[in-house]
C-alpha cells in the first residue's frame, strides 16, 4: 500500500452518513484492495452531537460546524449528506473546494440551484464534485450517463426518480384507494419529506431530472425551466380508466433537446403497462438513457435508503482514491451551453377523460372540437351513464400540446361538458 | 485543446468495426468536448480490403497484418472487434502491449482464455485492457460492476447476455414452435454464429459470465469452471408448463461466492414471470448485480448490434482519453485470487416434470423417492392423462442440486415412470 491514505470528512449523520460509516468500516480490506490505498474518515459533524446513532464514532474528531470539518487540514474529501440548498451545506461546500478538497455529495438541491457556480469554483481550484449519490439512489446513474454512454449523442433521458410518489401511486392502482388516503398514510409511515411537498410537488425528482439533463445535453443546470406537476391530482379514476387502456401513470421526468430548445419536464404521464417503466412498483427507481448510437439502456434500482445511498456515495469517493477525476457535468463548466428552455412541445398521444352530458350529439360536438384543433382520434371509448352524465375517454394520435390545449379550449363552448376534462401525456418508451 | 490527439488503431472492419469508424467521424466535436481533446483513427486492418464497406476509410492507413497494426508508432490506443480467442487476435492484443499501447476490445473469448496473462502483461508495461462491448453489449456493466458498485462486497452476478438465446426461447413461448424450428429461422436470419454452438450451447454467454465474476468476486477468470448447459434441450412443453405456474425459462448465467467456493454456472432456469428477467423478450440482454449496501440493480439494454456494440468500445476509448486508468478487472491481476471452483450447491426451488404410469399410487412413490431425498414438495400439478400415461409437475422447496439428483436416482426403481424426468432450476431473483 504505497499511497497515502483517502482521508473522509463526513458531514451529517443521518441514515445515509451512518450508511457511510458502516461501508468504511466493514469493508476497509476491500476498499483497499480495489483501490490501491486506505480510505479512513478523519472527522464528522452533525448538529447533535449526543443523540444516539447506529455506529462507532469514537474514532473520530468531531466539528459541531460544517465550515470547519470541510476545511480541516486532515480531510481530503468533504462528503456532504446534510441536504438542503442553502445554508451549512452551501457553505460548507463553497468553503471544501476553496481550502482545496474534492467534494462527494448526495444533494440534489444544492446542485440544481448552484450546480454551475460550484462547478465553475471546483475546476478553477483543480477540484472534483462528485454526486451519484444525488441521482436515483443506488443506481449508478450518473457514471452511466457521463462514462458508459459517452459515446452517444443522448436523444432523451426518462426516469421515474422518486420513490415515494411512485409507492404513491402503485398502491393507489394495488388497492383502489385514494391519492388522499395513501398520501396520509405514506406520510404516517415517515416516507415523505418534512415538507411533502417536495416529494409529491415533483420538486425532487425535478431537481435530479435537471442534473441528468446537463450531463446528457452538454447544458447548465437550470432547474428553473423544469416544467413541474406533482401527483396530488392524479385520481383513482385515471389510474382506472388508463388501465383498462393499457397505460399507467407515472410521475415520469422527461428532458430532450429539440430544434426549439431544451424540454424538461416532471409531470404525471401515462406510460404502456406492459413496458419497464409501466412494470415498475413500489419505491423503486428506473432511468431510461437513449443514444443515437446505444439505443435504450434502463436502470432499475432502490432510488433510496441507508445502503443504495451509501453504496452510491462510497462509489464516489472510490472513483477518487483511484484517481479517477472529471469535470462535474462530464465536460468543463465553461463550456455548457446556457440552454433554451422550451416548453414541451414534442408532440406525443394524449388521454383526455371528461365527462359529457347525456344529449344527443355531445360527442360529435368534442369531436369536432378536437378535429378543428388537428387533434385526431386513436381511441374512444363512451362507458355507462352515471345519471345524466356520461364518462368518455379519448387516447389521441400524437399531437402538440398547444393544439391539445387549443381544442380543451374549445370543449367550453359547447355545451356539453359537465366539470374540467383531464389531460395526461402518453410518453412513448 | 491542449492535449495531444489520441490516435487508435482499428483491427476488424466487420459491424462493429464500421459502427466505430461512424462515431468517430460523426461525433468528432462531442467527443473533443467531453474529452478535452482529439480522438482519431489513424490505421485500420481487416482480413479483405477490397470489400465494400459501408464508411469512408480514405483518410487512415491500412494494415493487412494485426500485430503490423498493433504496433504501428503512431497508435496510442489498438482497438480489436476482429474476434477469435487465439490467432491473429491474440497476436495482435499481445504485441501493442508489448509496444506500450493500451487496448479496448470486444472479445470475450479472448478475455475469457487469456484474461489473467493478458491483464498481467499490461500492468507490468502501465497501460490498461478495456472490455466494456465484450460484455451484454451496449450496456455498461463492465463499469456499473467495476466503479459503480465498488463499495459493496457483491452478492450475485446474473445475465440473460446471450440475445441469440433469448430470442429463440421467448419465440417457442409466443408462437408455440419448437426449439428446432426457431433454432433454423435464426440462422436463416443470420442470428447466430458461425458456429451455431458458440451460442445455444452457452459458451458465449459462458465467456461473459466469466468475465463478471471476475471482477464482482476479485478473483482471476476461470471460464473453465463454469458450469455449461445450452437451449438445446428446452422443449416447448416446458416451456408451456412453467408459464401455467408463474414461470419463463431463460439461459441465465448466475456467479456468486460461497463458503465453499465460486459458483459460475450458465444453463436453463425459470424465473418468475412477472420479475425484469421474466419480462424481458427478444434479443435484449439483462444484467443484475446484487450488491451488500445497494441491493439490486438491474441493467437492461441491446446486447448486440453495430450502434450498441460501438458505443461500448466508445466508451471505453472516451475513458482512455480522459485519463480515467484502472487494472483491467478492478484491481491489479497480481492480487487477484485463484478461484476454489465450487459445483453449485446453493439451494433453491427445482421444478421436475415427469410422465407416469397410469398405476394407483405411482405419485405416491415418486412422492416418497422426493422424502427420502429429504426435498419437499411446495407445488404438484397433475394434468389430463394422455393415454396410460399421466404429466406430473412439482416445484419443490429450496433443495440441493446433490438431493434433487439423488431423489430422480431414486425415480428410476419405482417403475413407475415413462421416460427420463426433467429437471430445471428456478432461480429466486
Amino acid at each position: 500500500m504505497s499511497a497515502a491514505p483517502l482521508r473522509l470528512g463526513l458531514a451529517g449523520l443521518g441514515t445515509v452518513g451512518i450508511g457511510v460509516v458502516k461501508i468504511v468500516q466493514r469493508h476497509a480490506a476491500l476498499i483497499a484492495a480495489r483501490t490501491g490505498r486506505e480510505v479512513v474518515i478523519t472527522a464528522v459533524s452533525a448538529r447533535d452531537r449526543s443523540k444516539n446513532r447506529d455506529a462507532d464514532l469514537s474514532g473520530y474528531a468531531w466539528e459541531t460546524d460544517p465550515v470547519a470539518l470541510a476545511t480541516r487540514a486532515d480531510v481530503d474529501v468533504f462528503v456532504e449528506v446534510m441536504g438542503g440548498h442553502e445554508g451549512a451545506a452551501r457553505a460548507a461546500t463553497e468553503a471544501a473546494i476553496a481550502a482545496g478538497k474534492d467534494v462527494v455529495t448526495a444533494n440534489k438541491a444544492l446542485l440544481a440551484h448552484h450546480g454551475q457556480s460550484l462547478a465553475l469554483a471546483a475546476e478553477a481550484a483543480g477540484r472534483v464534485i462528485r454526486f451519484e449519490a444525488a441521482v436515483a439512489g443506488g443506481i449508478p446513474v450518473i457514471k452511466a450517463l457521463t462514462e458508459g454512454l459517452a459515446g452517444n449523442q443522448i436523444r432523451r433521458v426518462m426516469g421515474v426518480m422518486n420513490g415515494s410518489c411512485n409507492y404513491i401511486l402503485t398502491r393507489m392502482q394495488n388497492e383502489g384507494l385514494s391519492y388522499q388516503e395513501v398520501f396520509d398514510a405514506a406520510q404516517q409511515l415517515g416516507y415523505l419529506e418534512a415538507d411533502p411537498n417536495l416529494d409529491v410537488g415533483g420538486i425532487d425528482a425535478g431537481h435530479k431530472l435537471s442534473l441528468l439533463a446537463a450531463i446528457a445535453f452538454g447544458t447548465r443546470v437550470s432547474f428553473d425551466a423544469v416544467e413541474l406537476e406533482g401527483i396530488g391530482n392524479v385520481s383513482i379514476d385515471d389510474i382506472r380508466l388508463a388501465e383498462d387502456m393499457g397505460y399507467r401513470i407515472k410521475l415520469l421526468g422527461v428532458a430532450q433537446l429539440t430544434g426549439r430548445g431544451l424540454e424538461q419536464r416532471m409531470t404525471p404521464c401515462l406510460v404502456p403497462a406492459d413496458s419497464p417503466l409501466g412494470q415498475l412498483q413500489g419505491g423503486t427507481n428506473m432511468v431510461v438513457l437513449e443514444g443515437d448510437s446505444v439505443g435504450q439502456i434502463v436502470l432499475r434500482g432502490p432510488g433510496a435508503g441507508e445502503g443504495p445511498t451509501a453504496s452510491a456515495v462510497m462509489a464516489d469517493v472510490i472513483d477518487i482514491a483511484r484517481g479517477l477525476r472529471l469535470p462535474t457535468f462530464g465536460q468543463p463548466a465553461a463550456t455548457l451551453a446556457t440552454p433554451v428552455a422550451a416548453r414541451t412541445a414534442t408532440p406525443a398521444p394524449w388521454y383526455l377523460r371528461m365527462t359529457l352530458l347525456d344529449k344527443p350529439g355531445a360527442l360529435a360536438k368534442i369531436a369536432t372540437c378536437l378535429g378543428e384543433a388537428g387533434v385526431s382520434i386513436d381511441q374512444m371509448r363512451q362507458y355507462g351513464h352515471q345519471g345524466a352524465n356520461a364518462p368518455v375517454l379519448i387516447v389521441t394520435h400524437k399531437a402538440a400540446r398547444d393544439d391539445i390545449d387549443h381544442a380543451i379550449g374549445r370543449f367550453a363552448g359547447t355545451g356539453v361538458l359537465v366539470g374540467a376534462p383531464v389531460a395526461i401525456r402518453i410518453e412513448e418508451v
